[in-house]
């Protein structure tokens, strides 16, 4: 490879961390990786907007990259600190697309 | 192990279903399931339940059924009618928990 493609293509792990932004703006960040020569993106998301990364991945896929397929979905289980110090248990997924 | 467990072990596809309930109803459920012979356990939600049904996944296999891994992970799109008729896409994901 290249060094113009290190930024992009050398990184196998592009990354989109859903948050409460309507699923489409996540759709975009993915789509412009992809086009930026992205060979993987990866959609995390963490407690209720897990929902709306599998949205994204569904639209991105179905709609805008159609050659992406899902290439691995990991969950797991993280702790959080509260503001008054304890720790609440969250779930994650990692949803990884690849063309 | 006995004829009356039939019932249970000789479906490879037992489906706990996830809905508006706390996550623990679920749990239960998974959990009743493996107890009852079950090797494998399929998690199942659509929509903004997608979220529970990754807790109830985590929740299970972390405190519950401990010897009990993410066998796979499917995420799709489902079309929905509408009550006035048109149709909705939403995204579903199915948690295949296996022992």
């Amino acid at each position: 490879m290249g060094e113009e493609e290190q930024t992009e293509i050398a990184m196998p792990g592009n990354i989109v961390l859903i948050g409460k932004k309507p699923a489409m703006n996540y759709v975009l960040a993915v789509v412009t990786q992809f086009n930026g020569g992205a060979k993987s993106v990866k959609v995390r998301a963490r407690g209720n907007a897990i929902s709306r990364a599998v949205d994204v991945a569904e639209i991105s896929r179905n709609r805008f990259v159609t050659d992406a397929k899902v290439d691995n979905i990991a969950i797991s289980s993280e702790e959080l600190a509260n503001e008054d110090g304890t720790k609440s248990k969250v779930s994650a997924i990692e949803i990884t697309l690849a063309r």
